[in-house]
């Protein structure tokens, strides 16, 4: 952990008036900590976890099992059992650890996240939302952490560009993207991902199935990996074949109205204001937001939505996104944005061609 | 939802005094309803949940966010909102949803899952451990959701035998693995999954890394891909080219253990006598459990562990996986069996050979 993040998450604590501050969150617990929580197979059945406690002073203690136990540079950590050959009570591990840490003591905490069995006796307060806006701001060692996110997301859209033929199913694309993205991190990824084509690209988004894809075909490709903890994100629209014209149309007020967002990212400037700049020429064509912070969790601080007042920030890193969904002609395209001094610099290097 | 879980479901509802059950570990609320919640990103910006909540009648109510909304035989379902334009806060969508059916009513809980935000008015039991146990014997729909998922084990199984050959990477033969397990399924998946090569055989598990195989090494490949909300298991252990002569041992007492095992399954006998048969034969070479159940969790009852007193029953679907951990040599083989009314029946299928 570096930056000025143990600053902004000190300054959340102190407006809770809590003693101590109790991360549970995996995307908070990651940014105090650089613990990267696994997530991939859902909740462990032999650990809860892993939390992270703040003081006033700004020093943190990881507590986590240590099942995935591994040193972190700077961060003290209290291990709990996870795995053995005993009875296994998930809950008991992590309560004696944190027991001794929290009494006595006022603890805010995430509260949509924290399980309800560690605090029975505790004096809590909620203090989620403001952790959530505190995030927003990046330190340098996550703007380099994204920026490797994000060169794994442009080798996926690539291996989808490089596998795009007739009779291709969009599991087969699914694959070829993945494997990309997962050979260049060395290593196995938590990937989310929409992958459609044809008729179900006007649906936004979804999950890869067996339809193979066919000549006068969209497939809309998101892929948002997470890589050292922080999630990547990216969209690009090909066409199968030649595109139809009515694609070609939107393909070109999607880029256009993309451009137009990023020529406008800079300090000083609402969140609302990029918003509306995206909605004016796309209209009601943009069912969902325009764009979103990006960095532990995979939608963030600030959010490019209607009338949002967040005010855009050296540090911040913002994905845009925008859409038009017609039926049977779905296009999204999406580039990744880092706030700086006097303007952005686009992190994203991906083809967003309509032709493959 | 179908068969004798529901009936064992208010058992544990009702040795709790409460009034109704809430459930929020993932595995609990599939078992329950049959939904199959999104585990492979982690916790959703969007949503917190799913939840199930249980009444001593037997009826069941699904309390999940609208963005993964999908109808479900035989279970009513309370939507409440997830992603929208507007402020986001995952904690007050579900709270609110829930209050109407919580409200002065005494709630058992899995104390180590549902957020502490949902319950601070409420007057709480913990019911973590007796729903554990109760998951442990499957009705017959669930044992058709085993073997779909235990036929994936076999193809990604079959994926890495067929891919093996010097020169390849661990991380290679994983995308092999999984490619051929999700093709067979139609979709993506979830999977944890130990593929390790050579020295790191020793170390029991781990991720799959860019380290090419060689002659003479061995590949322990351990999938546990989630299909349709339950899991499936399986391990073998390959020699690259000629399998050295102490792998050779190693892996025919592995199997002879294995077989031992499978041999005694049967309803009545202790969790601890199969463990017993396996450890009498393999000793301190086995440093960790000699099975698990399996079902909507990947590690569930019966473990199969030194001691243990849970006692076979039908309809119980256990894996057996003994494993020696020499170093430079580690090998584990895994088979997945429920029993039946006077034995059991192997689900697994697939090559158990050194030899690839």
């Amino acid at each position: 952990m570096s930056g000025g993040r143990r600053e902004r998450a000190v300054d959340a604590l102190r407006a809770t008036g809590a003693d101590v501050l109790l991360a549970a969150d995996p995307a908070t617990v990651g940014w105090l900590t650089g613990y990267v929580a696994d997530i991939e197979t859902g909740p462990s059945p032999f650990a809860i976890g892993p939390f992270a406690l703040l003081q006033h002073d700004g020093s943190v203690v990881l507590v986590a099992s240590e099942d995935a136990g591994e040193a972190l540079p700077g961060v003290s950590a209290v291990w709990f059992a996870g795995y053995g050959l005993g009875p296994l009570d998930p809950l008991d591990a992590a309560r004696d650890a944190l027991a001794p840490l929290l009494a006595g003591r006022r603890v805010a905490v995430e509260a949509h996240a924290v399980p309800a069995g560690l605090l029975e006796d505790a004096d809590w307060v909620d203090a989620g939302a403001p952790l959530r806006t505190a995030r927003a701001i990046k330190d340098p060692d996550e703007l380099d952490a994204l920026r490797a996110a994000i060169a794994l997301c442009d080798a996926g859209q690539r291996a989808v560009r490089d596998a795009l033929a007739p009779g291709v199913t969009e599991l087969e694309l699914w694959t070829a993207a993945r494997a990309a993205m997962e050979l260049a991190a060395g290593g196995r990824l938590a990937v989310l991902a929409d992958l459609v084509s044809g008729p179900r690209t006007a649906e936004i988004g979804g999950p890869p199935t067996e339809r193979a894809v066919a000549e006068g075909d969209l497939v809309l490709c998101d892929l948002v990996p997470r890589h050292r903890g922080v999630w990547g994100d990216s969209c690009a629209t090909l066409a199968v074949g030649p595109p139809p014209a009515e694609a070609v149309v939107a393909h070109r007020r999607c880029v256009e109205a993309l451009d137009a967002a990023i020529e406008r990212l800079r300090p000083g400037v609402r969140a609302g204001a990029i918003d509306a700049t995206v909605r004016d020429r796309l209209g009601a064509e943009l069912p969902h937001h325009v764009g979103h912070g990006l960095g532990w969790a995979y939608h963030e601080h600030p959010r490019i939505v209607p009338g949002a007042t967040d005010v855009l920030e050296e540090g911040m890193v913002v994905a845009i996104e925008p859409g038009r969904y017609a039926a049977g002609c779905g296009v999204r395209v999406e580039r990744v944005a880092a706030i700086t001094a006097d303007g952005c610099e686009v992190l994203s290097g991906h083809d967003l061609s309509l032709t493959a």
